[in-house]
Parts: structure tokens; C-alpha cells; sequence
């Protein structure tokens, strides 16, 4: 008697100081996990290289594994010419990453069907399908850390825009007479709650305060110290807290979601921010459009991005078998 | 030889003055089309004896038409339970219209099967199907009047969001310190560019200005005043544009859509304010997001929401046929 063996797929997630990776199965359980440096500052070809040892190591688990790996799912940073699995145009945190064409080279190499799209996608995806929002029909995700990342279900499906540049939630504008971002806008509210944004507030308050600034100030510490109780640490959560809640406003009247998921390293700190977000938003949003919306802090944390990459390639690679 | 009659559709659109209604075919091209006071203040039994008359009256005209009616649209204030085909709650225009049974009475009553969908979502549709958005994918439409309404096609399908009350455009904020909204949110842009918004601008522009304020302002004398180069005027209408294009950036970087439909009784005036609203969304957006989008003025005027009943019904009607 034989068994078919088990279909399993490579989920690889980009990033400007590691590429994650992971084996893992329809159901996005990941059956191995690890990263390595992505050398994002060297040239496009010494970061395939990259790619290239980690797939072939990648497929040499296979026979341990009793399976098959046969899709590749990839999350990309910057835009994502999701049709062709390519870059569109340049992506600030890895330099020569320019129209870098992901799908063509790994096809190209293994053979295997690859699906490529923007890592805030990626995540959001991961979040839907196994994470906070599993089951959800349409879901909001933001990714909260050195920018803001944005993602949106509709109806269970990725949704990209018209030239796969939507869903840039952290540059929603909450002041059009707010700090300018570095975008060009003014008042982003990557300008209000990223970390940076975020410490830069907690440094102000601090100097009000007239106490010590840190040299080196982290989300860390001010976590460390909202938990202490220190009033600046307190108050600058809090405010942050409160201009998440005037975006969510935004985009519970716009999409009325079921569920708006947010992750990133600001969202994992021990207190919770979700509630204190979450009393803002229902102030601010229209009644039924809020009624039913829940908040939700990420669950699957630093490997959203190699989950959401294997759900990609699953989702894809059977409805290509379907047709 | 007996050809097959041509399949015709009504189309009802509610509002606060009157109901507007016609008889058109699967094109969304009216073949008769009148209008009717909606009597809006009086009890449901009544506006709902209205709607039996007219629908009464357009049956006795298909025979004129060689055709047979075999389905009904209708459009109405409020948000609409579109699964089910009736209001959820109560809309501020209409006093004894909480949660009015549109498709269940009409069912009923005349054995067509009626859809029934929130009136901006109909005007969105009847855009994107045959009006200024025609054969686009992604398209938002707002709608400038008393407020602002707000429509989302994605994908060629009308967004409604999880609780039927998403959509709401007029009810994102471009400012958390902005005017208090009547929906008790503050900055949203329907406090900046709604035509009442547009003329209390007008009326401190006028008085800071030292001009006479006139007892009846409007947007046909603010217009007329605009092109007759009145600095205040033309300031008004230039800082109610700039707000628009604030709030549009935030719908591209959102949505990074195809068009973007501008309708409703300030859209229509002689002026273009259409170049001077896309000139500031250029200014704010995401270069990616915003490269490909146009801005469009609407083309279906007032007949929007009879044409967009009649695509909702039209539309339904073969959907229904396929399964």
C-alpha cells in the first residue's frame, strides 16, 4: 500500500536585516522554521544567492518530512506586482531590491510554482486565514513598528488595488495640518503611532517633564516603564493609543470590518494597548458600523510573515489545481 | 415567429422630496422615467402606498414597451440590510421609515423579485456600471450634497461591508481636531465639503471680507459668484477642494483604486472642480497609488439612483438565473 505523499510549501519573508523561512502544510502549521541575514545591503544577486542556499536546503527536508514541497509563497517588501511576482520599482530598506523579478528567478531555478506578494499583505493574510481573525470575512490588519504597515481582506481575499498599491493604511492621513511624513503627506498616522513616532513622544514628555532622556530610547523600556507606572511613559501610550483610535475610526466607516487584527512589535509589549484603542475607535466610529467590530492583537507574532507566505502559495496553488 | 419579450426592470430611488422611479432594460437605458413626492413625513403605510401606486402605474406601461417587467430595484436612504432587503434602523430624512420591509412587502405584493440597497451604493453602481466609471474594477463614488455619501466597488461588485454599514465616506475624518460632526466624530469631511459646510465657509469668507452675507446663500449664488471672480467665492471653493483632495489621498493610498466619481448637487456645477481637487489628491497620495487614478465627475445626474436601481435588479436578476 502507498500513500500520496503529503503536499507542502516553502514560505520565505524578506526583511532588511533577516529572510525567515519555513516548511509548512496547507493548514499553515509550520513544520520547520529558521532565518539567516538577508544581506539586504548588498547587490540583488548576492540576495538571491541567499534565496537560492535556503531553497535548496529547504528541499532537502522533504524526504524527513514524508512530503512533497510543491509551491513557494514569498513576502516581499515595497510593492508587489502580484500577477507577475515581481517588485514594482524600488523598496527603501533593501537597496538594489528594484523590479527584483522573485517568481521568475525561483520558477525559473526550481521548477516549482511561486507566488509573491507585499509582506504587510502576507501577514495580514497569515492573521486571516490561522491567526486572530481566522474564519473572518473581511479583515483590517495593521502592522505597527519602524513604519505602519497595512493590509485588507475583502470577502477572505487579499485585496491589492488597482495597480497592487492599496492598503497603505499607515498613510492615512488622520491631520491634514499634522507633521509631515515621509511620504510627502502630512499627518500620517505613521507620523503619530510608529515606534519612532511613538519615542519621539515619550522624549518630549520626558524633557517636559524635566526628567532624564535615555540616550537610548526603546519601546522596551518605555513599556517597562508604562508597567512601573511612570506618568510620561503612561500618558504618551495613552496618546498614541488614542490616535490609533481616530484611524480605526476611519476604517471601521469605511470597510465595517469584522475584525481588525493589529500586530508588529509595539503590539506585542505585555500591557494591553487593544483595549484602550479599541474604547477610542467606538467613540469615534459610526454606531453601526462599529457595533460588531473586534479588536484583536496578532497572534502569530514573528512568524506571520512565513505563515502568511505559505498560505499564499496554498491558496494559489489549489485554485490553479481547480481549474 | 413569436420572438421572446424583452426583459424590463423598475428601478425606485427614495428620497427626503421625492421618489424618483422608472422602467429600464438590462443596458440601464430608461425607456419611461417620472418622479413623485415621496410624502417622507408621513407613517410608513403611506410612503409604502406611494410606491404601490407607482408600481402599479409602470406595470400597465409594459405592454407599450414590448417587454415584460421581471424584477424591481430600489434604492433608499439609510443603511440596508442587502441580504434581506430592509432597512436596519432608522435614516434621519425619512421619520417612519425604521426598518422598513421593502423587499418583503413588495414581494408580497406583486410576486417580482426586488432588491433593495442603500441609495449611494445604487448611485456608485449605476457609475460604475454605465456612468463615468464604466468597465472599471475598483471604483469609489462620493456624492457632495446636504452630506456627504459614499459608495466602494471592488472588484466590479458594490462593497457593503460586514453589517451592511460600511462605506461610509463622508464620515472619515482628514482632521481628530476638526470640527464635531453630527455623528459626534470630529474632522470628518463631510464638516468640510458638504455643500452646508461649503457655505458657512463662504459666509465667514464674505463677513471676514467685509461683504455683505446674503439671507439665502446657495451653491447656484456661491457658483455664480465663482465665475464672476469674487475672491471670496473662488477662495471657498479652492479650500473646499483642497479638503476633498486631503480626503482623496486618503481613499488612493487606502484603496489605490481606478476612479474616483464625483457626484451630487455641488459636483454638477459649471465649474471644474474636478482638475482642482485632483491637483491636491496628486500633491498627498502615494506616487504608486495615485499614478493611474482619475478623478471623474458623474455623469448620471439625477438619474444615478433610478439607473442604479435598475443595474441592482438587472444584475441580481441574472445572477439568480445562472445558479
Amino acid at each position: 500500500m502507498t500513500t500520496a505523499k503529503k503536499e507542502l510549501f516553502i514560505g520565505m519573508d524578506l526583511g532588511g536585516s533577516f529572510i525567515k523561512y519555513a516548511i509548512g502544510d496547507r493548514q499553515g502549521n509550520l513544520l520547520y522554521a529558521d532565518k539567516r541575514p538577508s544581506r539586504a545591503d548588498q547587490s540583488q544577486d548576492t540576495i538571491f544567492s541567499v534565496i537560492y542556499s535556503i531553497v535548496d536546503d529547504l528541499l532537502m527536508h522533504q524526504e524527513r518530512l514524508h512530503g512533497q514541497i510543491v509551491a513557494i509563497g514569498f513576502g516581499s517588501p515595497g510593492s508587489v506586482d502580484f500577477e507577475h511576482g515581481r517588485l514594482i520599482g524600488a523598496t527603501p530598506n533593501i537597496n538594489d531590491w528594484t523590479d527584483a523579478d522573485i517568481r521568475g528567478r525561483l520558477e525559473a531555478r526550481y521548477g516549482l510554482p511561486t507566488w509573491v506578494d507585499n509582506d504587510a499583505n502576507v501577514m495580514a493574510l497569515a492573521e486571516a486565514r490561522v491567526g486572530a481573525a481566522r474564519g473572518k470575512a473581511n479583515v483590517i490588519a495593521l502592522t505597527l513598528g519602524t513604519g505602519i504597515g497595512g493590509g485588507i481582506l475583502i470577502a477572505g481575499e487579499v485585496y491589492r488595488g488597482s495597480d497592487y498599491a492599496g492598503a497603505e493604511l499607515g498613510h492615512m492621513s488622520i491631520n491634514f495640518l499634522g507633521p509631515k511624513c515621509n511620504c510627502g503627506n502630512f499627518g500620517c498616522i505613521e507620523q503619530y503611532a510608529s515606534a519612532p513616532a511613538m519615542l519621539r513622544l515619550y522624549g518630549q514628555k520626558l524633557h517636559e517633564q524635566n526628567l532624564p532622556v535615555p540616550v537610548e530610547l526603546s519601546t522596551f523600556l518605555l513599556f517597562e516603564q508604562v508597567a512601573s507606572g511612570q506618568a510620561a511613559a503612561v500618558e504618551t501610550v495613552q496618546e498614541v493609543c488614542a490616535y490609533l483610535g481616530y484611524a480605526l475610526a476611519n476604517l471601521v466607516n469605511i470597510f465595517n470590518p469584522d475584525v481588525i487584527v493589529i500586530g508588529g512589535g509595539v503590539a506585542d509589549a505585555d500591557i494591553d494597548l487593544m483595549q484602550q484603542i479599541e474604547k477610542v475607535m467606538k467613540q469615534r466610529a459610526l454606531p453601526p458600523a462599529v457595533r460588531q467590530v473586534q479588536v484583536k492583537r496578532a497572534e502569530l507574532g514573528n512568524r506571520a510573515g512565513q505563515v502568511g507566505a505559505i498560505m499564499l502559495a496554498a491558496d494559489a496553488y489549489a485554485a490553479q489545481r481547480q481549474v
